[in-house]
């Protein structure tokens, strides 16, 4: 058999809601657990480095949370957050996982690694459960405001997402309020008509399903979710806030003798429904693999995040991604 | 005892995606379980009156749900849902059921009923449980883009409501994509000055709890939630789709014996949670009372828009309602 190549994935220990000796201990237990091809890497301040046997990268500053993220990008670049993506760059690390400011880490990284030609702005993918097959939710945080050409273009790297997944035809649907046409902003509404266009081009890159309401999302008759960052946001953050309050209720109000016959049901619902177990966002549209995992993450999250990681770097998904896009981008012209 | 003064509904049976005579069989079913004083009119086309003995008010025009509501109302004035509205205007009833085009039903209600004075728009209101006590959330589709001045007025309105409910002071939170003050697009920074400001004068209406992410929004730490009515659409509709798809998923893998051990436990968050079952949203900020279901409502659903509608006409709740308005901005002034 021949030798895997290594796969090296830094880990943002700083600027999260967990303190960073919380995220390295996350790290160094996952580490022993994984394959020896696989080498997690930490970043962040010096004082940590003492505190770890990992493979260390100095940091000295670091991006909160309620910093500006062109300011903080601009003012900040030792931080854990710009010497990662830097370190990412120039191939000393296969991906980076963060759970530090949304803003700084998509604008950091669309100026260290550059955008896929073609493509305007990164965008963030979550991949979430159905009725059915999991579906591909962007953008969830990237863009708080997206012009028709953001959104079209988000159904695009979301085709080409779950083509990668090996989806023959993804069925694409535009997040709103209702099914008919004419529902929405001037955006949407626009961003209907185009992706309609597009989808009936020969050799589309998608299947057009229309106007999808949050009610049917989850049925998992689509493969792809397109919405702007903040709607997106906030349908996975609802999403994952009434799976953990119904879970809640069930534990708290079921008699015990029910609880433990219903043990491997639930934890099943629990896997699948609730998010705060997910391992975080993809960064997409860049030249690099990029995890964004919540800033209030779980440990158990974070580490999710990073085997998420390991998992695109290793399949070279990137490579996949970038060559499917590249490829209908030059069919079109 | 005093005899009670009548409450009459005006039911819609036009314009939704259930047929008119299943809404009719609908309000006819629900009108023999109700108390002598309350009597349901139905307003629709002139062939269903042959079908019923309820009071009936003739429109022989019909707003479907893909009408451009502007036009939709200028051009069909004898519409179910514009006769229906004239008649709250005229006291013929006294609140009006609709499950029609939100956005013809909004507009007309505006310019026939008139505003609240001091009121720019009315926004449509969802009472939604949570881990506590319910929650306001509005708008939840009424306005698809909203300024800064309609989202500080939300928090007034839905502040009002909350007080008319006996909440002493009710804790406001403004929905967004994390807790920083500078997160979100400029409007919903502007709000979240000006409802800070708001609540730090003397006698406020609320207390503002800041920006409220969809994962917290149902610990039932706030009162009122602030939102556009794109954004409250979406997050109405992911709650409803999300439970759905999680009682379904218990009801499809429990075992039988365990399933009918658990069935008080199942019905009841099924009333808690599934959104299908709910009474529909209040369109505040007009003078009258008009409750919007959804398109697709079940008939249960709309019979709980029915019953919501007969308890707000009953106890006065729009008279207290635009009171506690009324009184606020003449303090403010």
């Amino acid at each position: 058999m021949p030798r895997k190549a290594e796969v090296r994935i830094g880990i943002d220990l700083m600027g999260s809601e967990n303190s960073p000796d919380v995220l390295l201990k996350t790290a160094t237990d996952l580490a022993s657990t994984l394959p020896p091809h696989v080498k997690l890497v930490a970043i962040g301040t010096p004082a940590l480095a003492s505190r770890t046997d990992l493979p260390f990268i100095h940091a000295t500053e670091t991006i909160e949370m309620d910093d500006a993220p062109l300011t903080a990008i601009r003012r900040k670049r030792d931080s854990s957050l710009c010497v990662g993506l830097k370190a990412l760059k120039e191939q000393r690390i296969d991906a980076f996982v963060s759970a530090g400011n949304t803003g700084a880490l998509v604008s950091c990284a669309k100026m260290t690694l550059s955008m896929i030609p073609g493509l305007l702005r990164p965008a963030l993918l979550a991949l979430m459960p159905t009725r059915r097959t999991p579906l591909a939710v962007l953008d969830v945080g990237a863009n708080v405001q997206c012009k028709t050409e953001h959104l079209v273009q988000f159904a695009l790297i979301g085709s080409a997402y779950q083509r990668a997944r090996g989806v023959a035809l993804p069925s694409v649907g535009l997040l709103n309020i209702g099914s008919e046409a004419m529902k929405g902003t001037s955006e949407i509404r626009l961003a209907y008509q185009e992706m309609q266009r597009l989808s009936l081009l020969p050799n589309p890159l998608f299947r057009f399903a229309g106007n999808i309401e949050g009610k049917v999302v989850f049925d998992g008759n689509i493969d792809v979710l397109v919405t702007d960052g903040f709607t997106g946001n906030v349908f996975l953050k609802t999403a994952e806030g009434l799976a953990s309050l119904i879970l809640d209720r069930l534990n708290e109000n079921l008699p015990p003798d029910i609880l433990a016959q219903m043990q491997d049901q639930l934890l099943d619902l629990q896997r699948h429904l609730h998010y705060a177990e997910y391992p975080g966002a993809l960064l997409c549209g860049i030249r690099g693999i990029v995890i964004k995992c919540h800033g209030y993450s779980s440990p158990q999250a974070f580490a999710s995040g990073v085997r998420e990681a390991i998992r695109i770097a290793s399949e070279g998904f990137l490579q996949i991604l970038q060559n499917k896009l590249l490829a209908y981008s030059t069919e079109r012209k």
